[in-house]
């Protein structure tokens, strides 16, 4: 079965490339690097992915896509708190950490990474949506709520954290977060 | 007034610097740039800083060293409305900008800049400590509110919509972020 093999092995440059990009930085990450942690030979990368921005962006879309269910815990809070979790898990694991740093840096204005940042924050913002939209549902908040200003208020003191002050990302974070949030949208102003 | 022309002709070279950051970003800044840009010889810049770090540290620590008044308009919302003014009118001018930007690159980790750094937040947190302190006099807020809490989910939006989603910072995102720290204020859980 080669398609197979050709595939296990793709999964694992990429997934390598990735697990480099933490270590190494975007601006020391070489293809030789990825190549000799996933255990080939450079030729067997350079044949697949013509240079290292074409195998980041492809390494970036693999890990992106990876598609996390949208939490349903039966109320917005808890909602919330799902949404939140997650994305502070995927932030401080060595990976999530090194996808955000790259997309952040001029990495981010390669067309390839670009288009999977903005795959990204759809994604996030459909999934606060479809949890704003049931809460509407069940009465908890007005119909007025903007879905796209409840998960910037929900993940901006986590990124101000990891990319700012570099204060520590624990899970009293995600409570207060979701704390402010519930309190604003109560209230009206978000 | 040999010394009044040497500090003239310093503020000159830390100015060029900070706009030659601003316009070349921090990887392709040169020294040669910035003395072009200050009308000076390089021989001259080369005098007074030793290499590029150290002048990219002069010029950051010359701008953060201005002294941003705290404001004092009588009501909690009116100072919190004119630190986050404060704050998006510095972001968004291209210097303040540039030296975000230079102090959240791997420029952020030389120690010269990152003292910069370090004396910044003091500075901010000093402020936002004032302001706090002030509207537990007047009665407005309750003695147990944090002020660094008060000030992170002041400023993250701001640094979310610059860093993160690129989203433009205009005057209603101070609006809204004000609204959503007055609330959590009241509600107790900042």
């Amino acid at each position: 079965m080669p398609q197979v093999r050709g595939a296990r092995l793709e999964a694992a440059v990429l997934s390598a490339t990735l697990a480099e990009l933490a270590d190494t930085g975007y601006a020391a990450f070489t293809m030789e690097g990825a190549a000799r942690r996933a255990g080939v030979h450079k030729t067997t990368v350079y044949r697949r992915w013509a240079d290292r921005e074409t195998l980041i962006s492809a390494a970036l879309v693999a890990n992106v896509a990876v598609s996390v269910p949208t939490p349903d815990t039966g109320s917005f809070e808890g909602d919330l708190r799902a949404l939140a979790s997650d994305l502070v898990a995927w932030l401080t694991s060595p990976v999530g950490g090194a996808v955000v740093r790259v997309m952040l840096t001029e990495a981010g204005r390669l067309p390839g990474v670009a288009a999977v940042k903005h795959a990204l924050y759809e994604d996030r913002f459909a999934r606060a949506g479809v949890v704003v939209g049931r809460a509407v549902e069940r009465g908890e908040v007005g119909s007025s709520v903007s879905a796209p200003a409840v998960l910037r208020a929900l993940v901006a003191p986590f990124y101000l954290r990891m990319l700012v002050t570099g204060e520590p990302l624990d899970e009293g974070v995600v409570e207060a977060a979701v704390a402010v949030v519930v309190c604003a949208v109560r209230a009206g102003v978000l």
